[in-house]
């Protein structure tokens, strides 16, 4: 077996066996197959595609290349959920806590915001003292305790994702829906749950902007996840506007803490509820999605839900006030600037991504990893898609530290929020499941 | 203008601009693009192609990245002939000297054997005291004294060619259309002719097997050719047999000289004086190849183009008398194999790759760049495609250094040439014009 041969057969448009993916991939993270022949490779897996069996080997074979948690000793069926990435996307935040209420163990590794789109760690990390780079056994201990714990990936985890990531990153190779599947998949395996919720979003703020798109992504990811004997559900959700009200890191904290109290807005509730019934069922705890969303309901209403997001913060290092008075604990911004309506009409549609973008400028995110945020600033929103609004009418709060940085990002979401006396379509939250 | 954007224009199935050819060539060539990222844009480019334009672009880039001779000062229209490469083709050293003695100066750099192809360079050196690196002030000097010189590529020719080739042979993206085209024409471009005929060979023995392939890559090369201002011809010549009665370097050398005596084989004079023809049109020393054709028939029943032949083999330090007694200047091998016809047939076909493998286990020619060759040793066909034979004919007589070497090489051309009742088609020496 040679690299040269196997980039020949993928560049012809043959089918790579397990064998070769999983030498190439072992041989390329030891350093013994050059980064030019790891990138020829890529770009032909990028222009000739995978079947479901190759990207099957491919996540198993980055999976395969680091630390593969083990988690078989700690008692029920344990079920992670993994969004591919949104705007105001705080779903994981409410739902582990919740889920693990409900009785099924939820081990979770996140990751962080990077462009548009924001990161569940970063989220976390604006609670006062909470701990993401949790090890192994704190990991396992948590879990087996309270059945809850939110990390970030572990430098051991999957080394060959992250070095094939960097490497497609130069090289124009990210946006492929076969090394993204089996790179989200292998970080994602490497955790050690029995099942897997996806939810795929798609439309203006989503990775995958078409539902076509979204559709392949989804059932790429189910087919590696039952390929490697996994538990596994897809839902295709909107992302035609933001998820939720708040946008930014402590105040989508701040949300979820609502929404743990019954008081979160519907679209967000709807997910939310809708995929951890999914959980309760891949976790054996419900028969089915209705009597999995009452579960759910029951949690919420009982204030269990909250409590044990209480626990978990606490457990890992946070301040457990965050749970009751989450203004007096997470950082604020200085200023709040109010974006009104220009003009009379509807709010027609929304550039999702824009949105996402305009966050990154004001302190959000991140256009490096190596960038640094500001867990205070953000956006309220204040009109969805579809709502009627007058010249005038407030339609998102700014939050900002920096006023200058405040009314640019004013600017950027003026422009990226269309009003119009057009009737708009509202977009429908849930799509497919596979 | 950054590589990325580069790759990923090209993946996407864009054409490049001059400019970004350009830069990327002249950045990768100065070590300011890593490998990785030269790796992707060559995968992108063998799997999205690249217009004539492009190909263009990057020949020119990768001539300019280098020495580019000025033979401007040089009387006459310089005419050069390339061929991509066959196994018998000689043409080129009995070519060079007629043409020259017709009155067009020739300058040719050409190159060595590699795989079942045979290369000028390592031909003319098997003739004792054959220099074929000359400085760039000796290939002027000479064609400003003689109008023929022979040369092989110099270190500071075509860099960019050479780094860019030798990531292809380890990223299997060798055999690309625009990729060959452009690296031909960037290493004879730079040679400073001012008109090329390219010798274009199709059939089981060439680099393009088939017509349809030969004829782009005959288009593609003509079209780089004339977007950088060159007269430009290319004819499309068989290679489903040898071309001649000998391959191998030192036997080619006699043959040569044979033709240039006036005394060579139909089929290899009919392609010399026709590719000879063009190149005096090109260089209007004649009006029409019937002209040109005529021409240098004269030049060889003169004797003008022996003594041409000899003036250069003296000019570049060889021994001149290989010009009247090759086979008493020229090494000689040390045993002749006869292999003759197994059975009644007719020569039905045979397989040209394989009979240059044949010659390169003989020692003929080479596996890798940094093989030795054997001048001394190869073959010499008795027999052409539609020739009747009966058993214990002889077929090839094989020059050989070592025995059990003859003796393998005698076997594989069994395998190589079908004798067989059928009635063979007799292949059409010439295809195309273009």
């Amino acid at each position: 077996m040679t690299a040269y041969e196997i980039i020949y057969r993928k560049r012809n448009g043959g089918v790579l066996t397990a064998e070769e993916i999983g030498w190439f991939v072992s041989e390329y993270t030891a350093g013994r197959i050059p980064d030019y022949q790891a990138a020829a490779l890529l770009m032909a897996i990028f222009l000739r595609g995978m079947d479901f069996s190759e990207t099957t080997a491919l996540a198993l074979a980055m999976m395969n290349s680091g630390k593969v948690f083990d988690l078989s000793d700690i008692p029920g069926i344990k079920i992670d959920k993994h969004s591919t990435g949104g705007v105001g996307d705080k779903v994981s935040i409410i739902l582990a806590p919740m889920v693990a209420a409900a009785g099924v163990p939820v081990p979770m590794v996140s990751g962080r915001g990077l462009g548009h789109t924001g990161g569940t760690l970063d989220k976390l990390e604006s609670i006062p003292g909470f701990r993401t780079q949790l090890s192994y056994e704190e990991f396992r201990h948590l879990l087996a305790r309270i059945g809850v714990a939110m990390m970030g990936q572990t430098d051991d985890m999957a080394p060959a994702d992250k070095k094939l990531y960097a490497l497609r990153d130069v090289t124009a190779t990210v946006d492929c829906l076969a090394l993204i599947s089996a790179s989200i998949m292998s970080k994602k395996l490497a955790e050690g749950a029995d099942g897997l919720v996806l939810d795929v979003k798609t439309g203006s703020g989503a990775f995958m902007q078409s539902l076509e798109d979204s559709r392949k992504l989804a059932e790429t990811m189910v087919a590696i996840g039952k390929g490697l004997g996994r538990r596994m559900r897809a839902v295709i959700t909107d992302m035609n506007q933001p998820l939720g009200r708040m946008v930014g890191n402590a105040l989508e904290i701040e949300e979820c803490v609502d929404c743990l109290k019954g008081g979160g807005p519907q679209d967000l509730m709807a997910v939310t509820y809708r995929l951890g019934a999914e959980m309760l069922v891949l976790g054996e705890r419900a028969s089915d999605i209705q009597t999995g969303e009452k579960i759910l309901r029951q949690v919420i209403a009982s204030g269990q839900g909250l409590e044990k997001f209480r626990q978990m913060v606490s457990s890992q290092g946070g301040d457990p006030r965050v749970a009751d008075e989450p203004q007096k604990v997470l950082p604020r911004a200085g200023h709040i600037l109010a974006l009104t309506a220009p003009e009379a009409g509807y709010v027609h549609s929304m550039d999702v991504r824009e949105i996402g973008m305009a966050g990154v400028g004001l302190g959000c995110g991140r256009l490096r990893m190596e960038d640094r945020i500001d867990p205070a600033v953000g956006f309220e929103f204040h009109c969805r898609i579809g709502d009627r609004v007058e010249p005038g009418k407030l339609m998102v709060k700014i939050y900002a530290d920096d006023l200058e940085k405040g009314n640019r990002a004013g600017d950027r979401l003026r422009q990226a929020i269309i009003v119009s006396e057009e009737a708009p379509v509202i977009p429908e939250l849930f799509k497919e499941t596979i």
